[in-house]
């Protein structure tokens, strides 16, 4: 809890105090008919006691909120903004006459536009770039598939049921929110007790089905719309269920993330990339994820477009050649250490990262740098955009290092990408189950002689000691590292026998000297046998939009002043629709003259619309800047016509033959406006825009 | 049956009734003791009647696969495209590793780059060509939209199990399998049987579970694999069921087609056309179909991607505003009436088959032009595409004409587009199902009056006479047409009763003069309200990117004469990749100048691979034409580089600094290998391709 939070809370503790106190004061003087003048006094005395409470209270609000007006903007600030995405089709709920679904969303024509901007930029900036194998690969899934990569194991979240009405409640959602409430809200909470709630709320990640229960039942929580008793928590798996073919036999899964039919095609994408490491593949597609109570709107779904990269490398060489390219770059990063000692995110420089060892490699770097390029190009702010290191508690067991970058909305810190270097777990994982290996070469240019350790368990003799846990105690002895091996040999030669734990059977055994041989050989090899690592970037394509649509908005007044228009600045390389035509007002000529502009805007590919309505060319303008138009073309006579761009509201003015190029130049970013301002006369607006 | 066919079965068994005889001859001449020369003679006879056999067999093998050569060469021809496109990845079997799933295929590197490309090519000539409003909707779909379009109840096929090991089968392709494995390969069938199986395939769509269950029965068709007794046809509904959410109390299922996405949104997307009539949405997504045992390889898959147009329009004005720019072309249309008369596909102009009314309406022939452009453009060999019309017993009852583009391919005549007028019918389902009323309105310039039948069934007296039954009455009288209600009005009126058959019911009630009242009233009207028919291109791009391989692969002897070699010829718009660099020799100079080429073609957007592998450039050229690329650049100089184009084997020579610009302009198609043949000088290939 931060300084001044704790003793804003005490301060209101003891302002209570002294509010009852004076309370009884006042009581006291009425009771005993002292002089109107004294009670007069207390009362006031008391009126500015509760004014300084109220006060303190505001201050506290907007301590525990982080926002220095409190939450209340935010609030407002989203809800302009959604308001505007729903009334223009950025996006609509799915199934609408139907009531909808919940966490389900359809991108309507301007959101499907700007979603395929997206990804056509993802294409270039990374596939194109980078020469990337990218895969299409199914969404339906088998299970033998999603039971190697864990998911049909573990990728649950804890769910608690209204006992009376069956609703089901994500545990963590629950407990969240109770903690929240009370911090934010009840103010009559002790620091002590704000300060617990707070260590709930940042470990909750941790918190086993048990403990989340336990805690469930300490603060008495109860279903948030009924008030009944809920349910023990139990794991409910997010994947969508179904059975493919007729027999009903074969269970299946709409995949959860597209990165599993990268990797079983790891073998085959080897060979076709010349049996050379590194390189990397890449997919977009459809993932899905059955969530529990899915909230925070289109941040949240259950339906959702993932691209994601698997680059595989030698763990022994994590060098990328054009690292240095991104080695300069510098923005806001927020490694473990200074998120435990409750330091904030600070701009460092990617290659000082690297170098000291902030980010594991340089390839995990490269790609660290290469989306903060990628988002920033989609027009996410920089200053609100940072690269959080996982925590040690956060990570996988087999992850080495993983950051995300996570972008600043009206809902807090959202993660959009995660960049994980995830070794050789998911290759190995799959070897395993299917038996086929998914391994890598590296062919020696002379062959080596290496040292290598031989472990060779004596099974007749396991076998009479063991009997039915012979093979457990095999697996056991042959998993030891170099180390715990070598331990044993010279135990063994000295002692004769040693214990030793077996985890599968979670006891100690005895292993004498006639039951294994431990050597150290030597051997001469033409080649290195291995897993590769993978580093893995993964977005999620549609949160990535939903932030650059909060990013991209903001309200101005319209020139009479009397109402706030909506806006949107999306870059060209974004914007849904690059450019509209105005006739100026409705005409036979003027409208020609809009069908030529329109017919060579789309011979050079950019997406327009022409808008012959009546309306006034200010509404016009309106419209158009609440879609995030960049550019309209205005005809208002036969030969040459007027560009506008949407944020300075500057207008040029150009031959109708030219026009359209000069929309094309600038969207396809081969010049600027501010080019497109020195090089054409100016057209002074006038009054036309209201 | 043709009619050569009918009279080759009847030589054949003339000509084994021949064989019998003579061979009996044969054996009378040597039980007898004949002399040696007349049994010689006799024999001779005999052998010369098998081999006029063996010929008749032979024609008539090739009469019955309609093709000349008989079937074997479709399938050789199939089995090396499929072996090219397995070996380079266009596309995987999903999963291999687990020994994959039947009817799922991953698109691998190259392929994935032509869907994008085929994708990419749509997008330009649909959506933004016609101005469409492009959605982008979940594939998890509730129940209640799949039930009011009819796929819960209809979406089926018949099923038949192995009785014993409970495998699953297609009840039609079995009895296709055995009609076809009859008529093909048992010679000795009459011709009688063969003109009964063969109508069997020719109603094999349209048979009920019983019909399908008895044919089984009387052929004694049993379970390929097992030949164990089969159980009766049952309907299989072919979509992927799952559960949406944790309670499993809402079943949801993997959308079939993407249609439905667009239509529960027509009042959104109405609305954001400012209200008006035509237009058009699309969408590109994936569908999903469990197919019972999918067969055909990756033209019958359970997941594959659709695109999708709906085109709303009045019913009463189906013109469109640029069909004058495709009335003009020609190509190989198949109508109803040449179908059934037996007659093939011939060239018809567009314009004539609308103005004739064989195409049903002007925006379903723009359509149909359009698909023509699409399809050729990509690469569609225009001689073995046509357009083939709907049956009547093929289309749904609501449809108003229905034509499907088919390719020819090793497999038949694939459908792989779809344009359909299916009227106001889905509208109208998702307006009953839903409540919401999913209509269009044409605001009348001024009132007009109409004269309206209004029909008042008199609910009281009804519900005396008809109890229970009421509500079917009232809805059956309402439902009658202006015909019907006046016949009705005026038995009434002279007899005072009528004989009404409820269709709900399944009997005829008598209505009396009391019961009803039905009048014709005049109204002043200021909009017609009204549901907008649907014209509906559907393209399967699964389907078309596996037509435009088979189109595209031809073999050509390599120089030296010594091996066949495999070329796609895409055409650059479709091509993986465009252009590939090569140094002529491992040299660090000319490695150097590849990695500048490299550099601008991606800043030009161009994808293009560079190969620095020391294999002999006839090899490299080789490999690449194997990929469909069409331009390979190969550095011998550091001054200037050869182009090569991949069908003619053609080489240009151009300096390092335009080599880019070059292939960037010939694949953006603004100029064509042509004109660089006659711009730049030629490069002769000498002894290099080998």
């Amino acid at each position: 809890m931060a300084a001044s939070e704790y003793s804003l809370r005490r301060a209101l503790v003891e302002k209570q105090s002294s509010i009852e106190s004076q309370g009884n004061a006042v009581r006291a003087l009425k009771a005993s008919n002292a002089v109107k003048a004294d009670v007069d006094e207390a009362i006031e005395k008391l009126n500015a006691l509760k004014l300084e409470k109220s006060s303190i209270e505001k201050q506290l609000q907007a301590a525990v909120s982080g926002n220095p007006d409190g939450s209340v903007n935010k609030e407002a600030f989203r809800q302009a903004v959604v308001n505007t995405l729903e009334r223009r089709l950025f996006f609509i709920p799915s199934f609408k006459i139907y009531r909808g679904v919940a966490g389900l969303y359809d991108y309507g024509p301007p959101g499907c536009a700007v979603k395929s901007n997206v990804l056509a930029f993802w294409r270039q900036h990374f596939v194109l770039e980078e020469n990337m194998l990218e895969v299409d690969c199914p969404c339906v899934t088998p299970e033998v598939v999603l039971k190697a990569s864990g998911h049909v194991d573990k990728f649950t979240d804890l769910m608690v049921k209204d006992e009376k009405t069956g609703t089901c409640y994500r545990a963590d959602h629950l407990l969240k929110d109770f903690c929240n409430e009370k911090i934010q809200k009840d103010l009559s909470i002790s620091a002590e007790k704000a300060a617990e709630l707070k260590h709930v709320l940042a470990v909750l990640d941790d918190l086993s089905a048990e403990e989340l229960g336990a805690k469930i039942k300490e603060y008495g929580i109860t279903a948030p719309d009924t008030k009944n008793p809920l349910s023990d928590p139990y794991p409910f798996n997010l994947m969508f269920q179904t059975s493919i073919g007729p027999s009903g036999l074969s269970p299946g899964y709409m995949r959860p993330e597209t990165a599993q039919g990268i990797f079983v095609n790891f073998k085959d994408l080897y060979y076709y990339n010349g049996n050379k490491l590194p390189f990397a593949a890449a997919q977009i597609g459809q993932a899905f994820r059955n969530e529990i109570s899915p909230r925070q709107g289109l941040l949240r779904v259950r339906e959702f477009t993932l691209a994601e990269i698997e680059h595989f490398v030698d763990p022994e060489d994590k060098s990328h050649p054009k690292y240095s390219e991104v080695a300069d770059l510098e923005f806001l990063m927020f490694p473990r250490e200074q998120q435990v000692s409750g330091q904030s995110a600070k701009k460092i420089r990617l290659g000082e990262a690297v170098s000291k060892g902030i980010v594991n490699n340089e390839t995990l770097g490269y790609f660290i740098g290469r989306v903060y390029l990628f988002l920033t190009c989609l027009g996410i702010d920089k200053d609100r955009l940072r690269f959080r290191q996982h925590l040690a508690n956060e990570m996988a067991h087999y992850a080495a290092d993983c950051w995300d970058a996570e972008i600043e909305s009206s809902y807090g810190w959202i993660e959009c990408v995660g960049i994980a270097d995830r070794s050789a777990y998911d290759l190995r994982a799959h070897t395993d189950k299917s038996g086929v290996p998914l391994v890598a070469h590296e062919k020696f240019s002379e062959p080596k002689e290496v040292e290598k350790l031989v472990i060779a368990p004596v099974k007749k003799e396991l076998g009479l000691s063991f009997k039915g846990n012979q093979k457990k105690v095999v697996e056991a002895l042959e998993a030891m590292n170099e180390k715990e091996a070598l331990d044993m040999k010279s135990s063994l030669e000295t002692k004769g026998e040693v214990e030793f734990y077996v985890c599968t059977l979670g006891e100690n055994v005895t292993i004498k000297k006639s039951m294994v041989s431990i050597s150290k050989e030597k051997k001469k090899e033409h080649q290195r046998t291995f897993t590769p690592s993978v580093i893995e970037p993964s977005f999620g394509i549609g949160r990535i939009i939903y932030c650059l649509y909060e990013h991209s908005f903001y309200m101005r007044s319209s020139k009479a002043g009397d109402e706030q228009q909506n806006v949107f600045r999306f870059p060209p390389l974004v914007a849904p629709i690059k450019c509209t035509v105005f006739p100026l007002v409705q005409n036979q000529q003027y409208e020609d003259v809009a069908k030529i502009i329109s017919k060579s805007l789309t011979a050079a590919g950019i997406s327009h619309k022409i808008d012959i309505t009546g309306t006034s060319i200010g509404k016009r303008y309106a419209r158009t800047d609440e879609l995030g138009v960049p550019f309209a073309i205005t005809v208002d006579s036969t030969s040459s016509v007027t560009i506008r761009e949407r944020d300075s509201k500057d207008q040029i003015r150009v031959n109708v033959e030219e026009a359209a190029s000069v929309v094309k130049s600038v969207t396809d970013g081969h010049t600027t406006w501010a080019d497109a301002w020195a090089n054409f006369p100016h057209h002074a607006s006038g009054s036309v825009e209201d």
